[in-house]
């Protein structure tokens, strides 16, 4: 979705982590509803795990909230079937996510952006399976005809890392409390929710 | 909304606390939204910092944790403004609402509940005024032609004071773990973004 026009067209920005179950529907609805707006999608992985150790919690809030927990997975099965979205609850939550979130801020401006992104997300809650695996992040990148050595070298590359950190410290800064998270401008959207409002926002 | 043929009508619960940010968007727009798919609501306030408090928290996790709280107030301001809702940031939250709460406990299975309901949230979330006042409450009842006396004296009947503990401990032992919270048989919905699809639910 990113694309040169970006600095003229509207546009919105999509911070998630794959960890994050809320982020695996925005992630698998944004593209199609952003490109029905013309709006331009700027995409933002963020550590989410840092956000919450900032706020002196050593898990995401439905492990620490077990009623909260238990009815995020009834909610999310609900929900994807509402959205006609396969899911799987996974057997482990919250999967960690660092090396493709890293590729992910690699390809951030890139054309393969979504397709990586929601390519992790299936893996993680559809396919149940560990993302943050070399192995697995490889060959989404080659199925995706990409080349996945140079792409992971340039995760794991220290100016990347540095930028990991730097874009998770602009999410505290911004205020950003959960994913998903939508900036248009200054304004702030919170939650799967809220997408349809952000990009409406962003639309005008 | 409640009627001589709630047994037989398909229905929803509505799990609501007057101080609740949310469950002010739910109060205005349940009714007309429940009668156009004839659903009957059965009316349920619950203290909800009791909820809170069995948690260990001693307040609204919009206060204890104040980059959520901070955007609550941007959130329902737009959500307001989506609803064609009246709004006003609270100066003090959250407002109790314990004899508020008794009063539509009282008033649960009588018609008079929608109206009452509607009016102790307005005074909360667009007057912004005190709640947990007798004369406010008294007030209330009057202007709509109810026997205020009688009605906040059975309020606050030992009878009825024993009857809101329990429907509170309804609420833990459900699960229920915010406001507003609706429950079509035992499918629960967190959230005033739910109502559409617990109304579509109990319709079904």
């Amino acid at each position: 979705m990113t694309s040169p026009d970006l600095t003229t067209r509207r546009s919105m920005q999509f911070w998630f982590d794959f960890g994050s179950t809320y982020s695996y529907l925005s992630m698998m609805r944004i593209e199609a509803l952003a490109q029905q707006r013309d709006v331009a999608i700027e995409w933002r992985p963020f550590l989410l795990g840092a956000i919450f150790r900032s706020f002196g919690w050593d898990n995401s809030p439905f492990v620490l909230q077990k009623e909260k927990g238990a009815y995020v997975w009834r909610d999310m099965a609900r929900q994807c079937g509402k959205y006609g979205l396969p899911w799987t609850q996974p057997s482990e939550f919250p999967r960690r996510a660092l090396l493709p979130l890293r590729v992910a801020l690699v390809g951030a401006q890139q054309h393969w952006s979504g397709a990586f992104c929601k390519r992790m997300m299936q893996i993680n809650f559809v396919d149940d399976r560990h993302i943050d695996d070399p192995d697995v992040v490889a060959r989404a990148l080659s199925e995706l005809d990409l080349p996945a050595e140079a792409i992971v070298a340039a995760a794991l590359s220290e100016q990347n890392k540095r930028d990991m950190r730097a874009q998770t410290d602009e999410a505290v800064r911004r205020g950003i409390f959960g994913a998903p998270t939508f900036f248009v401008g200054e304004e702030m959207f919170w939650g799967n929710d809220r997408l349809e409002d952000a990009i409406s926002l962003a639309a005008r």
